[in-house]
């Protein structure tokens, strides 16, 4: 059995390139992005208006006159106009290109207009006022998205502003989701007394498509020939198999075995913790394997724990790690690492962390009333309220 | 001009109710329950093993037995076996009904097993042990699930399981995104030195995207009447009318008046906050009406300040305020709230806001390199390193 710490990083040890491709930009959302993104020219592109009101020569404002004859109309999405006599004035809109032989934009608020002349009703303005400066927040060529961002309805922004309408992202991986177990019906049937309705797939698609990407799944019964066929068929079309259940001592958990004969390389076979302890993986040349065990919080964490890092570190992101308080007194005598749920809640910049403890790993209505699993230290067994610990959320 | 809060409370005032429809469960993920979710049967719905192993009648062991013929196995989704002989055991699978006339689950690593005689290799065990009691988790007719609460992975688990093939959710909003601006051109088009491209309509559509609320979008030009005719028919057809420009005081800010001509009542427009001051709000008997300032900040803040918890509200769900410890002073004069850009980190369970000063409300990019912003009251203008204020994410 080997501690969370060294099965984590024997994942994150042989994470996986999935190539790049090419999508709208539009559709990028919650994609990784693989390239970097330049502003195109610079931005503002334009000395830009960023006032509705007149423009005028500062000079002569400086000078003494307060009136000015209105030439003209700059609005936005014109092309530049000229102030042809510097002791007039022109209209200008937010957005619009300043006119030139202008210096500073008035506001409408201060400026009345009668009979097309404007007169300045305020004794301070300032030379280049209302003026967003070509280029004061950006020039041709600056660096506006590194690679390797997550993106966002803020980068889409960026990415429509510099027209970068196909946009280059990391591929996503091709999952299929496996469970067995024959005590499983589907679920819009009635199961028998001995039965129950599958869900842990449905959790994975789930937890999946939270980071973009779907998936395929399949039901397999526990039949050794069956289980084996078709998991060389999914070892050769899938980067990833998520299986849920049969890894553990039972007669029917035939798991293990199938991956050694099918010649899956275990790297791991069992980890420290509660729940989700007998967890497998191990890997081929093109393929993934994760075995979770089969109650629900147990592939639940163990997906969030595992799989969630692996994904991230095969597209390159960086992730952060969380962490919390404990708003309560904990002790767990085993030496396993404990991931504790816990509701979270904000007070005074704090997050604060308070354990609900459910039945154990079978009860996945407990994961309805909490936000995250805080993860609790092998070499501790009491844990102090006020303590910091690491959490991972799936709220 | 309104404040802040009185801005968001007349939102709050006039959400509007989508109705609910039925969808498959596992595309109502991000969606919010309308409907209770109870327990169709006991969970475990009968006792079920949690160990594999052997199952005994207790008073053997406890009588001092230590040696068991196995009688039978007892797998998981097999029915229900008897132990015929007291003295005998049955082997017995993680997720198997417990077989009667036993009374405790001993798990393989403390037994041996040989010529079909299983033996104790433990001298403690307890009755009941790894036996996981029908009931236990939930009786039938239990509240499983509260109606208003946004199905997430784990919510999805527990419809499985109770057979919720189909599900109550709110409706979405119809929504209609409509950009303003003669001075804007296309993603893929490239724009004259007096032109920029259309961004802000993406941006707000990825933002409902979040929401899972797909939209629809449309480009007016700055002339009046085609503005009057179009958004005649926008109101009559969508829930939702959100602007972005053409709300200012500029001689082709024409939404005001359009929508004034079309009889949208108005409930305020400009608010005191920066950035996003010159915000319209509006509303019909059928539609609400947002017009979000133009800049690309503004338009961002306003939608996650204004628009989603309008949302939220309409469909049902209460919104938990997170707030965060300012990490630098800040020193702002005008009488407004500030909606400051800053960048989150968590260090030991304090959620630490960095503000990372934009070039105002036109710099798009600088959102790229923040989180979240930070809410920082009118009444107060200069903010100290340490304080606690509300923030709005946006990642």
């Amino acid at each position: 059995m080997i501690s969370v710490e060294e099965a984590l990083q024997t994942i994150l040890n042989s994470v996986q390139n999935f190539g790049v491709e090419e999508v709208p930009f539009i559709k990028s959302v919650g994609r990784t992005l693989k390239e970097d993104i330049k502003a195109d020219r610079d931005f503002p592109p334009f000395n830009r208006v960023s006032m509705d009101g007149i423009s005028i020569d500062y000079l002569n404002f400086k000078n003494g006159q307060r009136s000015f004859v209105i030439e003209g109309i700059q609005a936005a999405g014109s092309e530049q106009k000229t102030l042809q006599n510097s002791e007039n004035c022109i209209e200008v809109m937010t957005g619009a290109v300043l006119p030139s032989n202008t210096s500073a934009v008035i506001r409408y608020e201060d400026v009345t207009i009668e009979n097309e002349i404007a007169t300045i009703t305020i004794n301070e303005i300032k030379e280049n006022q209302n003026i967003h400066h070509r280029g004061k927040d950006g020039k041709t060529g600056d660096l506006l998205i590194k690679q390797n961002t997550i993106i966002s309805a803020a980068e889409i922004g960026v990415l429509a502003t510099v027209g970068k309408a196909i946009v280059k992202v990391a591929k996503q991986p091709k999952v299929m989701i496996v469970s067995t177990g024959d005590e499983l019906v589907g679920v819009d049937e009635t199961p028998l007394t001995h039965q129950i309705r599958r869900s842990n797939v449905f959790t994975l698609v789930s937890l999946l498509e939270k980071l973009n990407i779907s998936s395929e799944t399949a039901h397999l019964t526990d039949d050794k020939p069956i289980l084996k066929e078709k998991i060389k068929e999914y070892l050769q079309d899938f980067d990833v198999l998520l299986f849920s259940g049969a890894v553990s001592k039972g007669k029917y958990d035939f798991l293990p075995e199938v991956f050694d004969e099918l010649g899956v390389e275990k790297l791991f076979h069992k980890v420290g913790q509660r729940p989700g302890k007998p967890f497998f993986y191990g890997k081929t040349e093109r393929s993934n394997v994760f075995g979770f065990p089969g109650n629900p919080i147990s592939t639940f964490v163990n997906c969030l724990a595992y799989f969630y890092p692996w994904y991230y570190k095969s597209v390159g992101i960086e992730q952060q790690e969380e962490n919390a308080i404990l708003a309560d007194d904990v002790s767990f005598k085993p030496s396993l690492t404990y991931f504790l749920q816990v509701k979270l809640s904000y007070r005074y910049g704090h997050l604060i962390a308070t354990p609900i403890s459910g039945n154990g790993s079978g009860d996945l209505a407990s994961l309805v009333s909490t936000d995250a699993f805080i993860k609790l230290p092998t070499q501790q067994s009491e844990f102090k309220k006020g303590e910091v610990f690491p959490i991972i959320r799936y709220r």
